[in-house]
């Protein structure tokens, strides 16, 4: 279904509270045939929860993998001033300029495993506000780039990729990670692009300082203070996908963080989300351990822009590939167990 | 290269004292193209070591992925009369029935993934000697399933996925990797097919038993005694890859137990190997521990048939894809670090 019309904080938060369920029966129906299959009950592990988990929130059986989508939103955030990056804040525009000429990593990966691409920069022009002064969004700013997320969620996507590339978010994640669930601001500050020493030590003061200034009890206060627009927009690409019955593979540590405020909100509004992968980011495995959420992957990337759930794209490939194409038992003639 | 003539253990022992070497060039290439690429420096992880192993080891820059095999090899057990499975020996011709009609695991995912396939049944009608009495096969017999593994690699596979197929055979796989490494065999048994309980112990005094009997100091002469036939088939492939330069995904805990012996005889001689998975089998974690291998993938999987090592394919794919396509800093006008 259509998500709800969104105008105000206030209406994101009403619309947590009348998430869609799963569809029981369709993953109900995928564990019911998963048995028959010829091979040992549970013997292909996360494969066969996947299918029924696609089942779930795609709402049918079987369940479909032929139309993924990566979708992946760029921003620039005003802490990047501040030196928190291995990298100049105009490399955003570039990276952006990169993905629509087809460069980027992300680009390659959806063309390997025939995943559709789309990318959206948000007023590249003008940065957040820099969160180590004044919240980074006002809430009609974060509402305005939520709102676009949605939009950008047609029905008809198999599994949505969210991702992101922004020069700055992951000073960003760290703070909105530690701001929703505690714990210090080391725990949740790591290399980023690639700082160490110094300007990781740095980083890590800026992250303790923005949390000191914005912690809010409220999640989407914390989304408005301390996100940027691209990551607004992920949370609300979630939201509607909820609705549309599209289920999500987060991307990295960012897209996860992004995300988070939904789940902190209104536990269980992330169900319909898979963690594509665990980045190198030490705060991405706190924060999928606070998320409950069991990685995909662990192959040690630390990029984002898409490319870890769009990788595990593959693994929903291959599970539903075995759940629909595999004979039964009966079919096959092979004898059950002795 | 073609691999020497092999027509004893002494021939083998022989081949692993000239095996080729890694092409250092054709990887120094890969690993100097990798920093020019547009993104952070190591951010795309494992990704990148792998562009780097498979040059290495197809010996040359690019690397390929457009030829990918999957092998798999049936056998049977005498030790499977002891109870050692959930599942009756009839199962193993049944299955290979299966492969060859496609409805098993790994024809699905060959599909998805553009994955060549092929299947040998190893004489199923005669099953190897029930190690719990005496070697499972002759030096002769061992020799013949051996040379019959080399002859199924040909030159022109850019991978080759080994798997296997027989009722029994994690029985083998703890007996060989315990007779190779010690430890105690309940550290080397598990579930298999799906035996817990009484079973389970069953299957653990067998390998026990089968270890204390066979034993020996010389892993070939262990590979002869405690493997079966689709497992000296799948080392004999491992040898046949090296020389044909066709870097190997090892599927699960029988494939990494079948490749073992060549590791213990002659240290290195697995270097051209990466491990496609992580099963479920407990002494398969133990065996990859003793191998110094970092599976690809870790999804509670435990069928066999060279499934978890075909999955790992698309992230081999997803390597090449981003090493050979991604633009470069300058390609793409995107600045370098500040």
């Amino acid at each position: 279904m259509p998500p709800p019309v969104i105008q105000s904080l206030d209406d994101i938060r009403q619309a947590l509270q009348s998430l869609p369920a799963g569809d029981a029966e369709a993953a109900a129906k995928a564990a019911e045939r998963e048995p028959q299959l010829t091979k040992p009950e549970g013997s292909l592990g996360r494969l066969e929860d996947l299918s029924q988990w696609l089942c779930r929130w795609q709402g049918r059986h079987p369940p479909a993998m032929g139309a993924p989508k990566a979708q992946v939103f760029a921003g620039n955030h005003g802490v990047a001033s501040q030196g928190v990056s291995a990298f100049p804040a105009e490399v955003t525009a570039q990276m952006a300029a990169n993905f629509e000429a087809g460069g980027a990593a992300v680009n390659q990966l959806c063309q390997a495993f025939g995943v559709g691409f789309s990318m959206d920069a948000l007023s590249l022009d003008r940065s957040t506000a820099d969160f180590t002064e004044r919240p980074a969004m006002s809430d009609a700013e974060c509402v305005d780039a939520f709102v676009f997320g949605m939009g950008t969620v047609s029905d008809g996507i198999d599994v949505l990729c969210l991702g992101e590339m922004g020069i700055g978010n992951t000073t960003s994640a760290s703070a909105l990670s530690m701001a929703l669930f505690g714990g210090g601001a080391a725990e949740w500050t790591g290399a980023g692009t690639g700082i160490s020493g110094p300007a990781l030590d740095k980083k890590t003061r800026v992250v303790a300082k923005a949390v000191g200034l914005h912690k809010d009890p409220d999640p989407l206060q914390v989304l408005c203070r301390l996100g940027g627009r691209e990551l607004a927009a992920i949370a609300g690409a979630v939201l509607a996908a909820r609705y549309r019955r599209v289920p999500v593979l987060l991307d990295g540590y960012v897209a996860s963080a992004a995300a988070a405020p939904l789940e902190a909100a209104c536990p269980g509004a992330l169900d319909h989300c898979q963690a594509g992968h665990m980045s190198t980011e030490p705060g991405h495995r706190k924060l999928l351990d606070e998320l409950g959420m069991t990685p995909l992957l662990d192959l040690n990337m630390r990029l984002g822009e898409a490319s870890g759930a769009v990788l595990a794209v593959a693994i929903l490939k291959a599970a539903v590939a075995c759940h629909t194409g595999m004979a039964t038992f009966d079919e096959a003639a092979v004898s059950d167990k002795t």
